[in-house]
């Protein structure tokens, strides 16, 4: 008998018929003898509605009653949740975050699990209940309600997983699992079986949407099997899990890429101890989140600095640097949106040289101009031009022999787990 | 500086406008230098589409998971009432129930409080906030969510008020106030000032909407001071207090009807012992709330019971009298649903003998025939024909003498206050 976490987002519980799917499911895996609990985010549009609710009374609402506000919208699906599964004849019990345990702390909007005491969800299913727990939301100590931000609700499940020392913590979701490119933009992409944490973490901040960094990231910490599939299908998906020697090494496990960053360049800064830490200093103060850091050499006692920002943080990005410009006495800054990020991750290209230049050529071979490079030991991510992205992914997928049909005549086709 | 909690109904916060017109209303409050907490239930029709949603997924949702479900439509107000004075530039903090310590016992979809632990919304009114709660949920002392059931939101005003030892309750409602008769019968029906908890516990149990009877219990208990007003004017309505010298006694306060409730009458009863217990214990045990009963003197060994029962509870009366009169071997049983109860409510009656006499007159005078009589010492109810109430009420509310302009020429004209 195991014990599973299931995952379902606002999709998969968008109305009574898809909830009722949601509880057959929960139901067949109770009883093939699983202790069975499901963490569901809002309904379909509901957050979104309850967002616009918010802007007519105000245009610029607290975050703390954002919070009372948008847990709500979890706290509807999991009792209509539970009401499906006891018409169906099983027991169930629905409990919001904060009922369950999930300790936060009081950064609303975006708050971080902190603890998780998971004695009423073990409770619950003691007494033979299908446990249905309300995503995306906690308290914190002294009992104010938050919420966890993007990518809350994978983050709930992959805690309350921990907290019950689940077998493994499954996230549905309307693809059939990680991909070793996007399949919207290569059609031979293939689905990874089983990927390390590591590689995962990379993914996902380089632009794998499937699974969202911070889930991975506790489940790292903690030890929870992720098994990333499709509420769609009973095909299995792909498993994150610690590497081990069962694990395939792949040298590449996927291209990704990300559209969603613009570059800042700041021109003839200059070039003295501390100006790199005001600069970022600021970003920071202003809740900037900065990716990639690119300073040139020295030119005559001033420099380049480049980085990416989220295109949605670039209002408070450009005030931020303003005040910072005038400070340090910078020439100028410019901004460029229509700039993508394209990486290739694979833990076996710590022991692969010639990655790198494979990458390069590739794209020069393709006529994709690199603007910025950065690594890490198993990622090697370039910033290009936005339109020049397909090209670049595929040209990536291809040279790397990444498809599901192909064997790649540069490196060796130990890629992934293969179908 | 008083404290005052506010209690506003759905229709008052049914929308984007209507909450901003309370936001202003309770700034106004606290700009006068009043402590100001208001108590508010779900907007507008919020709850009747989550009891729809709940019926898409069960025909017979638990009622735990339906107080799961229902608790949400609260705090989506509180939230957005929260917000709505934050931009207007004034502090205000929201809380559910269960936050904000309403305990309840367990029983799920009609809890009572059994406790109000209030520290966390006189800390919050300490640190000048307008604190906004949750109206009509709490939580158990094990912390499941509960709902109060009808009239919930008024006894979590009132329960909040003694809990913060508040000067006075105010209830707002779409009404001046409480009426001599219900104003859309009788046209000349006079606000009340001033009235005392016991006659506005006979008023509210025999037929006047306006306030509820357990938030009216909550109140004399802890001897709060309810304010019963318009929330369309300034103008004062209906204080609900302690009787004291300083109050008039009214000899009668009002005429009050109600058609909500239904006759049920058993006939050849065997009148023996133990007949009567067997049959409203059969009654206490399938929750059927039964109001008036007259058992009449008994012939030949049998007897007739008659009483009343809500028509909301008559499928659940009617299947337990089918056991109860196979036991008892009573010949047969009848309802009737079209009958009407209308009473007279008065203080002075204690010490005025002849109003039932005269009451009983005034109606044979109009034509209304008597079914069933009942009597507590401050009221007199009679049960009707439904379509006679009206011709009922307009004379019992002349022949008074409790219209606004009105002397009446057999009772002197202490009613009430007077305007």
């Amino acid at each position: 008998m195991a014990t599973v976490v299931a995952k379902f987002g606002g999709t998969s519980v968008g109305g009574a018929e898809r909830i009722r799917n949601v509880a057959r499911r929960l139901i067949a895996r109770k009883e093939a003898g699983d202790s069975v609990v499901a963490v569901v985010s809002a309904m379909g549009d509901v957050t979104d509605e309850l967002v616009s609710l918010a802007k007519q009374v105000s245009s610029d609402p607290p975050d703390r009653e954002m919070d009372m506000l948008l847990a709500t919208g979890e706290q509807v699906s999991i009792a209509l949740l539970a009401m499906a599964i006891h018409a169906m004849g099983h027991e169930a019990m629905s409990f919001t975050g904060p009922q369950v345990g999930i300790v936060t702390d009081p950064v609303h909007t975006k708050a971080k699990i902190t603890e998780v005491r998971a004695d009423r969800v073990r409770e619950a299913l003691s007494r033979g209940n299908i446990v249905i727990v309300a995503g995306f939301q906690g308290s914190t100590p002294d009992g104010q309600i938050t919420t966890l931000g993007r990518g809350g609700s994978d983050t709930t499940a992959v805690a309350i997983a921990a907290g019950v020392g689940a077998d493994v913590c499954e996230i549905y979701t309307d693809v059939d699992g990680v991909f070793s490119a996007d399949p919207r933009i290569v059609e031979s992409a293939r689905k990874i079986d089983v990927i390390s944490y590591e590689e995962m973490l990379e993914m996902a901040a380089s632009g794998a949407g499937v699974l969202q960094l911070r889930s991975v990231e506790f489940a790292r910490n903690h030890g929870v099997v992720i098994h990333c599939r499709s509420s769609f299908t009973e095909e299995p998906g792909t498993i994150v899990k610690e590497a081990d020697e069962t694990m395939e090494q792949a040298i590449i496990s996927g291209v990704t890429h990300d559209t969603s960053e613009a570059k800042v360049t700041l021109r003839d800064v200059p070039d003295r101890p501390g100006v790199a830490a005001r600069v970022f200093t600021g970003m920071a103060d202003a809740n900037v989140n900065v990716d990639m850091i690119i300073q040139n050499v020295s030119e005559q006692g001033t420099t380049d600095i480049s980085f990416t920002v989220p295109q949605e943080d670039l209002v408070r990005a450009k005030k931020a640097l303003d005040e910072v410009i005038a400070e340090l006495g910078a020439r100028e800054w410019s901004v460029d949106d229509s700039v993508a990020k394209v990486s290739l991750v694979g833990a076996g290209m710590r022991t692969h040289p010639g990655i790198a230049a494979q990458m390069f050529r590739t794209l020069a071979d393709a006529g994709v101009n690199i603007h910025m490079i950065s690594t890490s030991p198993i990622r090697i991510s370039c910033v290009i031009t936005a339109d020049q992205v397909v090209t670049a992914v595929r040209s990536l997928h291809e040279s790397f022999g990444l498809g599901a049909d192909e064997v790649s005549a540069e490196v060796s086709p130990a890629c992934g787990g293969g179908e």
